[in-house]
């Protein structure tokens, strides 16, 4: 069967490998239908290997080396492994991103998403870029009728957005501002209004992204470039400052930023994947008792977007940009988001 | 009256000041009976103005200029403003460090240690280091004879130690490291284990105060100058890292320590007062779920604190160093605390 393999830094073939065998027990093969294109495949892809296990075997899959990339995926259960009794043959699905090793401190505890060992499907283990997959059972769940493959798809990074705003405790009424319109400063928009937001401010750059970002919701986009958004936030706040920031950017200035847009006990979630050390003076986190707190992944946020999904809580559409076919995933996809198109959204990749 | 009085960095002096007048209504007269020399009013002796208001009037209280210090205190209610019903003539009380508006959005959300006009007694009104003072009635409270005079002037940073270990939310069972073992630093040990904690490290240079931090209850000290305070840190928690970290030191460099000696989301709390920026990567944060949270004052743990101490929950006396004059704060209270001598924690002035 055809497969997207990573091999190296801009190195992602499309080529022939073999089938997967039938599932072991508690695990199901699962025919694709649907697979999103995620920023941390572009960034593997461009930057990698960030993720990919190059040198040594993952601690928990034992994979090493070239990999199928792919981890926010729908499909349909054609094989089923011994003893598993959470989803039936032809049920349709949607899977998490990952795997959990089930018995470290962590996984103990039920923070399932911070295991010791996480597999990452597509990095640590093969992923869904490819006609067939074996995943554990316990990361599938049925999709209902009314939602569809792409849609299922696209739950994946919808729930590390819900998952970001449930770490700052967002409570009806309050003001909230997201710091980066991507996808998944997009998916925490909608999450945050979902969830009670009276207002959702969004920082942006990208003229495309900022209509975006009003069109699904927000209450003002503020450009950086062309005002300073500590005073813009603090003039639509009463002076006051945000309830909530959460930064979707991953930059070195963008998180003490979001610490400066939020009033004295406010939050700042932390939803980015910082490369370069930041320089903050904590002093006005200590006097002013604000929180920063990390956000990473998801755990029951998984079926809940389902849920919301089916009863049209949320509609993902908007952020499905466009469809290309698995041939065309580096050209199409990994190469048309490094351009300096913002057009591109979320690009869901049809089996 | 004698008093004494900020006039510039290094320059307190012991004067006579008039006595106030009687208390308007809604204000306390007390007659003060031991007051505690706190880090803050070193600073401001050493450093300031920090806090004092010199160029302009308070916007809560109108002061400006030289001030009488102290803000650490109990005494007697000897005269009552119109309205008081509290506390009565003659009750021996402890009194909060300062005031706030009560008008503005914060004070009306209840968090009134975080009032936008808050003064602290002794930098933005005239404070406790004299005979006499009058006070809002709201921050007194009553002292059962339990409790001596020193002891209730040591409710004050005992309040703002357990306030910081409230705002981690520290559970039963959990392993906190506290970063430096000075006077608040001692009071956050207590009021770990005092909440709960099963274990409390003491990362601390001062040999002094590593014996003190183990007298008080410490399951370990650690002297970074001795070893590498991560890998102690994992090696005594199983290689997790503690549930809660609590800063108390201030420098722009444990702020980060603070962050690498916890797990995945555990908490750190800034208690300490930093002055120069800090530098760190936020990905961990991040990805581990970790949380940052401030602590400034306290609320209700003030009078919780008295409860407290009256029931032995806590036994402040390890801390108080020794008993002063007056006329000796300068000699034997600042600049004793600014030798290099690390015996000292706790002064208190009797009047």
């Amino acid at each position: 069967m055809k497969a997207a393999v990573w091999h190296a830094r801009k190195d992602v073939r499309i080529e022939e490998i073999a089938e997967p065998s039938s599932p072991e027990p508690g695990w199901v093969k699962i025919e694709v239908a649907a697979v999103g294109l995620c920023g941390t495949d572009l960034h593997e892809y461009a930057h990698g290997p960030i993720f990919t296990c190059v040198d040594q075997p993952h601690p928990l899959t034992g994979h090493q080396g070239p990999v199928v990339m792919g981890h926010e995926f729908s499909g349909k259960v054609v094989e089923l492994g011994e003893g598993v009794d959470n989803v039936t043959l032809g049920d349709r699905v949607a899977s998490m991103g990952g795997m959990c090793c089930g018995e470290c401190h962590y996984c103990q505890q039920g923070l399932l998403h911070l295991c010791l060992k996480g597999a990452m499907f597509g990095f640590h283990i093969n992923g869904a870029f490819t006609r067939y997959i074996n995943v554990p059972a316990t990361v599938l769940f049925p999709l209902p009728n009314s939602v569809t493959d792409v849609v299922g798809a696209m739950v994946e990074p919808y729930a590390v957005g819900l998952h970001a705003v449930r770490q700052a405790m967002v409570r009806q009424g309050d003001t909230v501002v997201v710091l980066g319109a991507g996808p998944i400063g997009l998916t925490v928009l909608q999450s945050a209004l979902a969830e009670g937001a009276d207002k959702v401010f969004v920082l942006e750059l990208s003229t495309h992204r900022q209509e975006l970002a009003m069109q699904l919701g927000a209450a003002a986009v503020i450009d950086p470039g062309e005002v300073d958004p500590v005073e813009e936030i603090k003039r639509l706040t009463d002076g006051l400052g945000a309830d909530v920031a959460i930064e979707c950017i991953g930059h070195k200035d963008t998180a003490p930023l979001a610490v400066s847009l939020i009033k004295k006990a406010g939050c700042v979630v932390l939803a980015g994947m910082f490369t370069d050390a930041s320089t903050i003076n904590f002093l006005d986190v200590a006097v002013e008792e604000k929180r920063i707190v990390g956000s990473f992944g998801y755990l029951m946020e998984f079926p809940e977007m389902i849920q919301m999904f089916s009863e049209g809580k949320i509609d993902p559409k908007p952020l499905h940009s466009k469809t290309i076919a698995l041939d065309d995933l580096v050209t199409e996809g990994f190469e048309a988001l490094l351009s300096k198109d913002n057009t591109n959204i979320k690009i869901i990749i049809e089996l």
